[in-house]
Formats: C-alpha cells, sequence, structure tokens
C-alpha cells in the first residue's frame, strides 16, 4: 500500500474547487424572502469537508469516461445529501454535537427547528439539481433516472437513513455484534459512496461488467473509509478533525476499535483495501485515481 | 359554487383506497433490520388523512388523458412528501403537536431522533419512487424528469420549505403583513398543490396552454385549500379535525382570520374560488373533476 502521493491531492484540490464554485451556483435563494433558509443551508454545505464523495464520482468519470463535467452537478447533489446527514445527525435528538469541522453546528447557530429544515432543503436540493442536468453524451434521459434511483436508495431508508437508525438504537447498548456493527458501517457510511460510484459509472457509460467491479471496489472503500474514522476518533489529533476526539467512543457508539480493538481493526481495514484493489484489477483499473484513493482513505490524518 | 356533491366523494374514496393499497406495496421494508424505521415511515404514512394531492394528480391525469394507472406512483410519491412534512414539522423544535388525526405524534410513539430520520427516509423514498417509474405513453423519460424537478422544486427551499422556515419565523411575531401571510401560504400548501397538478398534466402529455391553465387553477386551489384549513381552525370541530381546535390561533400562527377576521377571509377565498374556475374554463375544463374538487375545498368541514 502506497502512502498518497502528491498527484492524489492536487486532484482532490481541484476538485473540491470545482465542486465549491459549483455548489456556490447551485445554491442560492431567488426571492428575498427565503434568504434565511439558504443561509442555514449554505453555512453547512460550504464549510469545508474533504468532499470525497464528489471527489469520487469525479474520479470514476475521469477514469471510465476520460473527462467529468458530465457528471459535475450530480457530485454537488451527493455533497448537499452529505451535508443535509451531517446536519440531521449532530441534533440535539440525535448525536447533539455542538462542533463541526471547528466551527458551531448548524443548530447552535439557526436553531433546532431551521437546521432540521435546512437539511430537508438540502435533501430535496439534490434530487432537483439531479432532475435538471443537462442531457449531452454520455448522459442520456434514461442513465440519468438511474442515476437518481441509484442516489435515492444509497441515502434513503435502505441506505444512510437505515444506518442511521440502526446506529441510534444501538448507542449505549451493552453488546454490539460483530453483524450489527457491519450493518451499520456498511449503510451509514458504505451506502453512499457505492452510489456515488454506481450513479458516477452508469453516467459515464460504463458496462455491467465495469459497474459491478466498481461496486465491490465501492464496498471495500467504504469500509475502508469507515474503519479509519472510527480509528482517528480513538488517536486522531483534536485540532485536525475539528471534533472532540473520542466523543464518538466515549457515547459507546458502536465503533470498530470498541469491538475489535485496535490492532484487530488496521488488520480488518488492509484487508479491506486489498480486496478494492482486486475489484480494480478485475478490470485493469489498477493504478488509477480510484486506487490511489483506496490508499488515501487507509493513511489518512483527518 | 355547488356543494361537493356524491360523485366527487366516491371518486376520493376510490382514489384513497387505490393509494394507499400502492403506499402499503412501495413501503416495506426489504431486510429485518429496517423494520423499525419502516414501522416509523409507515406509521405516519398509513394513518389515514384525505390524500387531497394524489387525488389531485389522479384528476388531473383522469381529465388530460382520460385515466390515471400512469400517474399513481407519482400520486403516492406526493403523500410520501406531505407525511414528510407533516412529521417534521410536529416535532417538539417546530410545532410541538402531540395529535395529528386524533393519533400521537410521530416523535410521541417512536421518539424524536427516529420521527426526524422517518421524514428523512420518507422524502427520500419519494423520489426513489419517481425515479423508478414505468415509462410507457404517455409517460417518456423525459417527462419523467421534468415532474421530478416540478416536485422537487414544490416541496424544497424555494417552496414548501421555504413557507415552513417563513412560518417558524413569524409565529409570535407582533404584526405580520398581509405581503408574508401570502407567501406563507403560498409555500406552505399551495407550491406541493402546484407540483401535484403541474407533474400529474406533464405525465400526462398537456399542452403548454393546458398547462398554463392548470397552473392557474392550482394556485387558486391552493389558497382557497389554506384559507379554509385556517378557518376551520377557528370554527371547526375538535373530533372532525382530530386536533386541538384553535391550536394555530393560540400559538399566533400568521392565518387569514388572525389577519383579515373570519369575513373577509371568506370573501377572499370566494375569489380564489372564482379565480379557479375561470382558468378552467379558459381551457373548457369546467363541469370536470377539478372543477368540483374546487367547491369541495371551500366546503369541506375537515
Amino acid at each position: 500500500m502506497k502512502q498518497s502521493n502528491t498527484g492524489l491531492l492536487q486532484f482532490m484540490k481541484a476538485c473540491k474547487s470545482e465542486v465549491e464554485q459549483r455548489l456556490d451556483e447551485l445554491v442560492r435563494p431567488s426571492r428575498d424572502d427565503s434568504a434565511r433558509i439558504y443561509e442555514a443551508m449554505r453555512y453547512s454545505l460550504l464549510s469545508g469537508g474533504k468532499r470525497l464523495r464528489a471527489v469520487l464520482m469525479i474520479a470514476v468519470a475521469d477514469v471510465v469516461f476520460g473527462s467529468h463535467a458530465h457528471v459535475l452537478d450530480a457530485a454537488c447533489a451527493l455533497e448537499m445529501i452529505h451535508a443535509y446527514s451531517l446536519i440531521h445527525d449532530d441534533l440535539p435528538c440525535m448525536d447533539d454535537d455542538d462542533l463541526r469541522r471547528g466551527m458551531p453546528t448548524n443548530h447552535r447557530v439557526f436553531g433546532e427547528a431551521m437546521a432540521v429544515l435546512a437539511g430537508d432543503g438540502l435533501l430535496t436540493l439534490a434530487f432537483v439539481t439531479l432532475a435538471g442536468m443537462p442531457i449531452s453524451p454520455p448522459v442520456t434521459h434514461d442513465r440519468l433516472l438511474r442515476c437518481i434511483e441509484e442516489i435515492g436508495v444509497g441515502a434513503g431508508p435502505e441506505g444512510m437513513v437505515r444506518g442511521q437508525a440502526l446506529d441510534i438504537a444501538s448507542t449505549g447498548a451493552a453488546d454490539v455484534s460483530v453483524d450489527l456493527l457491519r450493518s451499520i458501517h456498511a449503510a451509514k457510511t458504505g451506502a453512499l459512496f457505492l452510489a456515488a460510484v454506481r450513479a458516477a459509472a452508469i453516467l459515464s457509460g460504463a458496462s455491467d461488467r465495469v459497474l459491478s467491479s466498481l461496486s465491490a471496489y465501492a464496498r471495500a472503500l467504504g469500509l475502508v473509509f469507515q474503519i479509519r474514522d472510527d480509528m482517528l476518533d480513538v488517536i486522531g489529533n483534536e485540532a485536525a478533525l475539528g471534533k472532540r476526539v473520542g466523543s464518538d467512543y466515549s457515547k459507546k457508539k458502536a465503533s470498530y476499535p470498541a469491538v475489535f480493538g485496535m490492532e484487530e481493526s488496521q488488520r480488518l481495514m488492509l484487508e479491506a483495501v486489498a480486496s478494492g484493489h482486486e475489484a480494480l484489477a478485475a478490470e485493469g483499473l489498477s493504478n488509477t485515481l480510484l486506487s490511489e484513493i483506496l490508499d488515501y482513505a487507509a493513511t489518512r490524518d483527518r
């Protein structure tokens, strides 16, 4: 496994900048009296973050089709969905967090009611953005509809929302089974990673075989990302993470280190890294941006 | 203006039954561990209600195309969006209501966290349902994408979510201007009515002229519906409404009776009824289900 190299970091920086510029255009009020709700939406949406879901979609498009302008709005939609999920997760009735990326959480700034609505607004706007995407090769009406369905399934009650519901039900539970932990993680983070990769591949006209290999890659990547996240929550540096270290751990949330210990968590993560590389190799996609992203996810410090 | 007749009530009953049967099929967990979130979603989604948004879509399809099977899933999606909005509106941080249709509200049964997620899940599933609709005449890929966009705009931060945000900002305010009141109402209820009518018309292949007249009709209908709702909140019968009478009024929420008094509210409502009939007449759609729905909205007791 290689350390993340300069090329990938530059690519990620360029993606982040492109996506944030487009988000700034896409999420603007069209009338004076919706200024406040847009302010709340933009506060969380444009407050930074790695834009990893968008980076992933752009990388898949670049690898499969050779360019990525045709997935840019879909990548922005994914970031809107991610931002909505963070706003709702931080609510007092959910994780009750005061800080996110070193800033006060949405409800601490705008109040709980507006935070609920800001999340609702971002989720809805994601689908408006998707449905309004330009139809031009390789994007067809049919592929765009499939992309909307994939993203909805990944974000919905069989995907991310299900993961959050399972997480809430298990928080504080005396004993979290390994199977439940895997389910929660696969749903909470993995489902949206999978949707991002599949949606970008479908929009880019990937064959069924490539789509299937990329799906296996996405599942591995989601697992790597989440295990590393759990481990960083234990060992990470507070300033780098922008939230209190150990905050999930101390709430007895289901996490890999809590269930397996750090050493075994690291081993499971490396196993997932290997299976992700295998999936890429099957379609001759080793040594691409996608393999670099996998290595990055396993070694990142934040 | 006629009183609602038996034909319309039978039509509404048949629509309600058809929609609820389809909702029951569409909203089911595909795995054991998502049982709880689906239970919370189904609790509010399948707890009755007039299904007026679905009735409206079905009526538009019947009037424009002569049948309505092609809009059934879209009508169900609208009902999912309506149900999500009620769940979130009832939350302690929003309207803090304990009762809805005579039953404990979602968060009173499932807890606040699960209620937030049940709303999120229903909203997301609405778009999954739309994107997965069968493509068969008169529905085309292109029309379906336009329909998704219309519904998203109606439900989103320029539509229903904007109305709710304005409502929250104005609750308890010493003075609510007439313009603000109209804005709140147009956005909170009107935007989704408008989206329902336009989406059904687009899916049914309506011409631009018919679409434009139906949009004017929908705006009038939304206004009638909301003024009548406000008036029923003052005069209505608690058992029939299933919530405390005067509950909105007593919270000093912006309402037509609070701003205009009952008599002027009634006059404004009848003005809207007349403008809705005019819009229908322009396209030879007088004396259809759509005109009956308009009269019904103005005379209903619940």
